[in-house]
């Protein structure tokens, strides 16, 4: 077989090429699930996904994630995957560096396309 | 619909319940991938997986990916995926925490099956 290229990525390191909030980056695809990192602080939106769950890690700092019924604080190290379908708002009141797990071209707004909608992700540098 | 559960998980804390080298726990499933934790030392076994990528991100410690053309060193907060079918070997000098996303129902020890294949993984506690 062709032999493809195996790098590595150091996940705290790859953050210092986010310099925007709400942004994901992908940092790897691993079975058709998009690896994405990103920087969040202040309030998202109200959303879900159809038919995908969202696996979040926090690598640094606390977030809360809000459901229609509950809020779940989550500091760093905690991992949360988010049902699919279910409306979820993670709200940061300080800078929050989060690890996702989901689909694939996965909008980060979900079901919703808005000034919020990030497309055509852009990819993480450091693979060697 | 029906109200899933949500839980989270301390990814850290969780490597408290493990108390077995070379014995992955299930820590979560995201859209028919596990995401794996395990405790690893000593070296495991050269073996591949058919069809499946198998990422590694380290959560302590230090290990070494053997590749049968390279040794590719990974610290603490290192992300690498290991293409399908690439032979690999993990090695620990010494004791190392690891999380792994792979489809759910891969064996550890790849297209080989032999003692150290551990089937049934046990689902990490915490979720609340």
């Amino acid at each position: 077989m062709t032999r493809p290229a195996i790098g590595k990525l150091n996940i705290r390191k790859a953050f210092d090429q986010i310099d925007e909030h709400w942004s994901p980056h992908i940092a790897a695809n691993v079975n058709g699930q998009d690896v994405r990192l990103a920087k969040i602080e202040g309030a998202f939106e109200w959303h879900h996904h159809d038919g995908v769950e969202e696996a979040f890690y926090v690598v640094k700092g606390a977030f809360t994630m809000r459901f229609r019924d509950r809020d779940v604080s989550l500091a760093e190290g905690d991992f949360i995957v988010v049902p699919a379908g279910v409306e979820h708002m993670p709200v940061a009141d300080k800078e929050c560096w989060i690890m996702m797990i989901e689909n694939a071209g996965t909008l980060n707004t979900g079901a919703h396309e808005n000034e919020r909608t990030k497309r055509d992700l852009p990819t993480l540098k450091g693979a060697e």
